[in-house]
């Protein structure tokens, strides 16, 4: 599974994709243990974005929003498209907002651009859905939302899902299961890559409780998922 | 340990308080699961602070940020302690920032202002400190952050600290443990007001196994807490 080498400087440069309804425990998950990750090494984050106006995580269809409620939270942008700085990592929550394929042509083609000089690229919940239309996922094994998961597949035939998994690793994509999956798969990836002990110290300052097993998925079977054959 | 009658109608006016170094997970487990909640019932939410700038997690104190990191995330107020709207539920994260006690009196006066008018008060982790530093906690059972629980316990001395707890309900007041247990506590609240399939439901969306306990904190123990006599 180790995909480092132990002469590779460490990644220290992470970017997050952001886009209009993205999930926020999607991203502030993972986000949140690099946080702390960020208080141990020297690293810096571009959030990344279309344009650099705040992007909400709140839905623009009406039809999303059967109460009327008024109800997300907006984050601020450092980088565009065209400004992202070069990185090591890339981190791609999912959403309702990653169904919106016209709105994020220019999204896919920044997936597309950067992903051959990236180090790491790691897609939660349904971010995995903008990963496959970028076309990285081809011929690799990945997971997604476990709610989602056949209308995820359908945009990526010729990726190898795999329906039983909290997370998936296959060289250096990383893809998680549904919103929470994602923190776990991002403190298995911080033991992969900074320790064990590291990744252990981040836990216990979160006071959270990880699912270490890649492969003990209990939503899959909640949602009746066929394994694969 | 009911709080609400079935004929008061259901909170809708939801208001998070967030101030510089806010830790983003404290604040974002609670708020996705109301995101996803305020796709059942009609919510608002108010997202509260000293002024309309955008407020980042990001340390001020560069000895906080001793790898000179440039890593956070930025969030949008809607409303100041001036315009802020009347509010059912408010929810207050914690984290490093919550130290600042000069920078946070005029927080803290909205605290004490606002709290006679809630239906519930909600604080995860060091949050607690906020609301102990506002008198809100005197006389009451509470719980916070287990790293800091000696430090935030001396800002409060007439509070009942809990050790031993992943949350504390008591009255309206809602106090959860550090960081990830909030978004138990989250859903416990749910539970709660809104009843346990709701809760189910929104748990399964987010992918999260809950733990159900509040009295089971394995991160008590971690730190060597000494149980109350």
């Amino acid at each position: 599974m180790s995909t480092s080498s132990s002469q590779d400087p460490l990644p220290s440069k992470f970017g997050v994709l952001v886009f209009p309804a993205f999930q926020a425990l999607d991203a502030f998950g993972p986000l949140d243990a690099f946080n702390n990750l960020a208080d141990k090494h020297k690293m810096d984050l571009a959030i990344i974005a279309k344009t650099l106006e705040p992007v909400s995580t709140k839905y623009r269809d009406p039809a999303m929003n059967p109460f009327g409620s008024n109800f997300g939270e907006s984050i601020v942008p450092t980088h565009d498209f065209i400004t992202a700085p070069p990185l090591d990592v890339l981190l791609i929550p999912g959403g309702l907002g990653t169904r919106a394929d016209e709105e994020l042509e220019s999204l896919y083609e920044f997936v597309r651009k950067t992903y051959p000089s990236l180090k790491y690229i790691l897609t939660v919940c349904t971010g995995s859905r903008i990963a496959a239309r970028a076309g990285i996922l081809d011929g690799k094994r990945a997971t997604t939302n476990k709610n989602s998961f056949e209308k995820v597949k359908a945009v990526g035939p010729n990726v190898k899902w795999v329906s039983h998994a909290r997370w998936v690793v296959d060289g250096n994509v990383w893809t998680s299961s549904g919103v929470s999956a994602g923190t776990d798969m991002a403190l298995a990836w911080i033991e992969e890559v900074f320790g064990k002990e590291m990744a252990e110290e981040i836990s216990r300052v979160m006071e959270y409780e990880r699912h270490l097993d890649p492969n003990d998925d209990p939503f899959a079977d909640l949602y009746n998922l066929p394994r694969e054959g």
